[in-house]
């Protein structure tokens, strides 16, 4: 079945190991009949702050300016400015969204914050998140490189578990619009490696990608776990279900408990 | 003792609560005898994307082009952009630095991670990180508002504990640059509240302005835990020191164990 995919890619150079994953994901996906679409920020000079000139017609309410509460409306009225627009149209295609980009800060570069600020705003609503998020039939991953081994982003590493450090970004952006979220194609440190070794990790994406529509997704708690009228806490009896488990539910709704393992690396842990 | 703060602020409308925050620091600071500078992100119209023209006199490796390393060596040789340069003086010079800011995203807006893109590409280095980290004699605090009320964000809330939430900021950028961190200043939902409400988040604010300088900071584990040699992974002896404690080390540095209860939002917890 033909899919679509929207490729939001952040990398200046066209040499980088970045454009090579993302040109490996064009070539995979295209041959697989997938129509491919790719956002490549730098050179669309994609502007990354989130200001008043998002919103055309003039803000609502100036004096308590929300940026959310502002674009969530602006969104439903038409009232946007046109990239923002047209990343949305390019989003309401998709069927998958990768993010390609290199790890700044351990964190996606300004830019593309900045496409998520901008662009995503017209998912963010109280009623319609999470698992009932407005891209719920849409799926989502990260793809990037950083420039440490595994080591260093593990759980006695001194950059600390990867999987506490992508929580803010799957949990609080990807799986908080809806997306189904895919486990992260991480490629460590490829700068420092062989010419060997970054073929390897190429040729492993190319192959991950031949049934990446067919991956089972990362775990987050369902919508419906969540009490509305009590502060969007852990109804009681799912925490009663959960009580006996040895691990969190998730990384961010640990109960107290040590995170479960792997949980934002791998499908369904 | 006088000392020197500088407030990065990051909100468009003067009328914010963001901007009420901003002004009661400049006010409070500045009557305890600091210096107190503000770069207004916003209003510099700061660039947010972290680009090849932020380096000049060309980059070394256009190749195998990487921003951390780049930025890097121009920074040693004095080849940065005007606007990194204005900002990294008023760093040099600041004891303090406060982010002011509404969180977009569960993360600082684009403009911010922008300027900590761009600006602290300076710290970014292997032998100088966390504990000897170049700005090892700084303190540094993100002080942001939310839009959602705390129990969304604990350990059994939809959003996840927000000690989790601010890792990847707190450790992964402040800590790596050697910034002694101090406990957030979280805003809870001010928007939602009553004006006397904000009034009194205001008050506890001034309040705690008064002695901001003589609190204690967040723990983080020291460089000389890891081990150099064996992938920065904790050295056995610190490892074993740690084994019959019930928690882990810090949030990323958990060694499968529950996280320390409240210890990005607490001062040595």
């Amino acid at each position: 079945m033909a899919k679509k995919v929207l490729i939001v890619y952040a990398h200046e150079s066209p040499a980088s190991f970045n454009a090579a994953a993302k040109d490996a994901a064009v070539a995979a996906l295209t041959a697989q009949g997938c129509t491919v679409e790719v956002s490549d920020l730098y050179a669309m000079k994609f502007k990354a702050a989130a200001t008043t000139e998002d919103i055309t017609g003039g803000v609502k309410d100036a004096e308590n300016f929300s940026y959310a509460k502002e674009i969530k409306l602006a969104s439903e009225e038409g009232r946007l400015a046109e990239d923002i627009k047209k990343e949305q149209e390019k989003l309401k295609e998709a069927d998958l969204v990768i993010f390609q980009f290199p790890m700044y800060w351990s964190y996606v570069p300004a830019i593309m914050k900045g496409w998520m600020d901008r662009v995503l705003g017209c998912a963010y609503a109280q009623e319609k998140r999470y698992s009932e998020g407005i891209f719920k039939d849409k799926k989502a991953m990260l793809s990037f490189t950083t420039d440490c081994p595994e080591s260093v982003y593990s759980d006695t590493g001194i950059n600390g578990d990867i999987n506490v450090t992508l929580w803010p970004l799957q949990n609080g952006i990807l799986n908080y619009c809806g997306f189904q979220v895919f486990a992260p194609q991480i490629f460590w440190d490829p700068a420092t490696g062989s010419p060997e070794s970054r073929s390897s990790m190429l040729e492993g994406w190319r192959i991950r990608l031949q049934n990446l529509c067919g991956e089972a997704s990362v775990y987050f708690a369902p919508l419906d776990y969540f009490d509305k009228e009590k502060g969007f806490l852990l109804k009681p009896e799912v925490k009663e279900k959960y009580a006996s488990k040895e691990s969190g539910l998730t990384v961010g709704i640990h109960m107290g408990k040590p995170l479960p393992a792997n949980s934002q690396t791998k499908a369904g842990v």
